[in-house]
């Protein structure tokens, strides 16, 4: 799926330049655009604090339609009042000038720094200068994908195709976040600064946006909402859905949905497992399997309480198997668990099962937690709900990256 | 109040031997005894995993009286099976035949690494080896407070006095706790690791078992309940309270009852304090206090959620005034917040207010921010809810102490 990006679904032209927002000269504005109106869904951060460009996003994607978005990164146009809103407006406008549409039409991002007012002489100038250079080649997907990045250290790419009655889907999505990773985006009828989580999603398939929107939440929940870093909801959080409808290929079968909703789940969890992967200061991913809990959220809050404790994360980090932290962790998750049934796989190896350590060589575990990506398997043995989170270690690297960038 | 010590209440006697658990030859075995009965309470972690410790000192708790505690350090007796609770049990029975008492008028304690079983040969020795160095001075009451100390580095005690009707009451306790701290500590009724929170409690008052428990439940919650290091609730969580009686002072009016829980409640928040200043790695204690949220447990939820955030913990670290991230923080504790009505206030200084930033001379606050205590102030103005939260930075030291402490 590497080959594929986020232009390859049909219907779809994007461009990245650099405005001037950041100190050094890399892309930070970004334009994605589709031919036509697209479906499309969107879900937000459900951080009480919200950036003006969600919630002009939330207005905005209400229709169900969308015809683009338009995102700047190195300021987060968070807690900054009613010129924020007007500001977050204005870009929408500027956007849909260039080609035609509405200012509706368009959802707006930002990511940076909170508390400042967008330099908007920037993006006057900025947004017609991204419009001239359009393009769907895979070149402008990755300047577009650039464009949205702030700590990262690297572009996060997937894709995904499959067929309904012969004619291919093609599904692909960029994504930016690196640190403030804690994501719990909901739907906007439901429900920063800095280094926020952002997505953007297309796709060619002919989809209406009721189930888009059905399928976007469903897939961000087992994915961008399972990733953390440090657990810190941002203001900005957004990850967004285009569907274009000029693939050939119709979502309009339970089946196809089904499909639909796999390819898009792989292309979620794809960038998602990127944003752990490039958390602040992470040397490896770690991914937590809760199995057989009592219930999913009971299994979920097992998960992302080992993902979160610091202790686990540094004991990662040290290569140690340290399963008393992994277990005391779920045990303090304020959920059923009875460490007397439970069996804890680390790397591969048992290590603790029915309230005993197990005979384990405590070398080799630790030689085989010196892998990019480590799993720590958590098999209650007590029901049937399972969660998965993907986190990654904790380094002095991020203490540095956090205590000493200065606002 | 620096003066007094856990033996300055009437009626009671210490001792801190090493007996041989830890690597190094320092006290790892402690016993406090009382003179006669005395009314006890305990409140103890909320972790679904709980060593035979708790579960012994649950059960021992329940009728209201004890002779005393026995603690070792260097070992926690968590997820030991059954030969763990044999082996709980089996530590007050010896401290019991040492002065003549029953088993169940013990409360064992263990603290240090988790799934060993304790070295039963060693406490065997050590326990009438700590009987016999049993005295009521200052050195005594010392020696008792290393012996329960893992990775702190200092020793922790506080002390208070009133009067009731001329008669002097002595409140004292001691604690220890450095990481593995983020105590929910709860009555038996309602409700590992390597470096718990544990603390002792003594009083002369006389006072009944049933005002002591709910004394101590309410200090404890404004206090140990109140102090995160890395918010990772221990297996082995445990605070009790003897009083002896035998210093005059009989708490029996509402009046009395009024004194005693708040002197008992500025012993326990010193040690908490000091739990959160001596924190693994910590250059300083963050004092965070909400006021004027919508109720207190939404003024706790958001207080537990600025402390608990990595990115305001290094920001602290690094002196940076980022209230971007505590207000984001804030904002992501699922309780209602609306930053549009809040005040922040950064070590003395209003950094935010009103959904926007304030002016404020960043180099002064970031000098005021390296203090050996700094505040957060949130004032959501909103309703009557406040609450505060003691916790401290986070360094690179507290990355090295937890990656490279190995099991």
């Amino acid at each position: 799926m590497s080959e594929l990006h986020l232009l390859s679904p049909k219907g779809f032209a994007a461009s990245g330049v650099y405005c001037g927002i950041k100190s050094r000269p890399v892309p930070d504005l970004g334009l994605l655009i589709c031919d036509g109106p697209a479906s499309a869904a969107a879900v937000f951060t459900t951080n009480k604090v919200v950036s003006p460009a969600v919630t002009i996003g939330k207005r905005h994607i209400a229709g169900g339609y969308l015809r683009g978005v338009v995102v700047n990164s190195g300021n987060a146009n968070a807690c900054t009042g009613k010129q924020g809103l007007t500001d977050a407006i204005r870009m929408c406008e500027l956007a849909a000038a260039q080609i035609g549409a509405k200012t509706a039409q368009f959802l707006p991002s930002s990511t940076g720094i909170i508390g400042h007012l967008l330099p908007m002489e920037k993006l006057e100038n900025g947004i017609p200068a991204a419009a001239a250079k359009l393009g769907d080649s895979a070149e402008h997907a990755a300047l577009f994908a650039d464009s949205i990045l702030t700590t990262d250290l690297c572009r996060k790419v997937a894709g995904a195709q499959f067929k309904i009655r012969s004619r291919t889907v093609h599904l692909a999505g960029v994504c930016k976040g690196s640190g403030m990773i804690g994501p719990r985006l909901a739907l906007p009828t439901s429900g920063g600064r800095h280094a926020t989580m952002l997505a953007y999603l297309t796709t060619d398939a002919k989809i209406n946006p009721a189930i888009l929107r059905k399928a976007l939440f469903a897939a961000a929940d087992d994915s961008f909402n399972a990733v953390t870093v440090d657990d810190h909801s941002s203001t900005n959080d957004t990850a967004c859905l285009l569907a274009s409808g000029l693939g050939g290929g119709k979502v309009d079968s339970p089946g196809a949905v089904r499909s639909f909703a796999a390819a898009l789940k792989e292309v979620c969890q794809s960038l998602a497992w990127q944003i752990a992967a490039d958390g602040e200061g992470a040397t490896k991913v770690v991914k937590i399997h809760v199995s057989k809990a009592v219930s999913i959220p009971a299994a979920k809050a097992m998960a992302r309480a080992i993902a979160v404790s610091p202790l686990v994360k540094c004991a990662m980090h040290g290569n140690d198997p340290n399963w008393g932290r992994i277990v005391s962790a779920a045990g303090l998750a304020g959920v059923p668990f009875d460490a007397d049934k439970c069996v804890l796989t680390l790397a591969g190896t048992v290590v603790f099962r029915a309230g005993r350590p197990a005979l384990f060589d405590a070398e080799a575990v630790s030689a085989a937690l010196k892998a990019r990506e480590v799993s720590v398997e958590l098999n209650c043995r007590v029901g049937s709900g399972s969660a998965t989170i993907w986190t990654c270690d904790l380094s002095k690297e991020y203490v540095t990256i956090n205590a000493d960038y200065h606002t």
